[in-house]
């Protein structure tokens, strides 16, 4: 077992079965060094959107929910992450991540809501997981998420 | 005539001559094997947003003419890309595209909206047209457009 | 004294003590020749937001005070790319800058505000400093501030 599937179990995290679009575009695409992933919204382990995570941050979702929504959109990217390249010890660096979060009006706390992304990185990927990031407050997304994450690898 | 132009006459589509920022910016920066598209707006072949192209998806466009809107971007963005590489058979992969729906605050459909965009990469491209993808819904979009889409292409 | 030290001087521009995320991220990330500048907000040289640069533009903030924000976001993405590479002049080209402006419902003069980041990146590096570019209005950003700009940058 490599090193980075032996963090995630002492973590307890399990990656789920990567979603696959129903659409014309993939969940990733590796050109040279690099592994790019496609936005993954908050779908819990079964697939779907648990109600808890539907709606903007600041009137539908509390903060605290919508940073665990952040944690999950990060846990669905490192499942895409292993789809991609087979062994996550060869993810040399989590570039960057984007982080969008579906944001009522008057919210401003979208960077403490991203850090449940950043944090899972890190605990997961050690120093390989620190990466640059953008965080904006976004009008809607996708069915209803309220937290979507992309993001940029480099690999081996 | 090159096999993605031979395409192109075969699906109808007859590329604008791209649209020229009047900004200190450029439609296109070329860095090793990647090109860099900017965002492209839904202008049509007129250089002018078309009326039923203007305003917020969900309230003011329906998704479906919001579809419409992510294609031209799509086309937009193929134009560029053809200014930038001269022969559209040079393209290797489209990389990702993002989506910026300009979405009302209950418009949940962005996904469907961007298929338009994604969908036409695909009949262009073929398999090198399948790409990674973001979609958000954002709170407004210059000069009042309803879509907007930003690539990134590997080229040989 | 390198060239774009001295422009920046001739301009007039101190570059400020770049900002410190107190998170799991980190303000670049380099890979291979490509730097990754994380989302700057439109912090002043004291690393506060100035009250005028607080808000959504068409509604607290006018264009103009946003097209300086857009400048001091700018600024902060210099400040940030001399901590990556040391020497300014390893710049080659700044590839893509991402300008996200929090705006209220009606606005549509994103591309104004966001030539304020444009024109001071042509100003400092000169033909190195025309990039590709992406602009969009969002429903908010962190802390409040009314303009955010991300950045990526070939290096030597």
């Amino acid at each position: 077992m490599g090193q980075v599937e032996k963090r995630l179990q002492e973590l307890g995290i399990v990656l789920p079965r990567p979603a696959t679009p129903v659409a014309n575009y993939v969940p990733f695409v590796r050109s040279g060094a690099t592994v790019t992933i496609s936005g993954q919204i908050c779908l819990g382990p079964d697939g779907r959107i648990a109600p808890e995570h539907l709606g903007k941050v600041g009137a539908d979702v509390s903060a605290e929910t919508a940073h665990a929504a952040a944690r999950l959109c990060a846990v669905n990217v490192l499942a895409q992450l292993r789809a991609a390249i087979g062994d996550l010890d060869l993810a040399r660096r989590c570039i960057r991540l984007g982080g969008f979060i579906a944001s009522a009006p008057d919210f401003t706390g979208q960077a403490t809501v991203m850090n449940g992304a950043s944090d899972l990185m890190v605990e997961v990927l050690g120093e390989a997981g620190r990466h640059a990031r953008s965080t904006i407050g976004v009008a809607g997304l996708p069915l209803g998420a309220s937290v979507e994450v992309e993001a940029t690898f480099e690999v081996a």
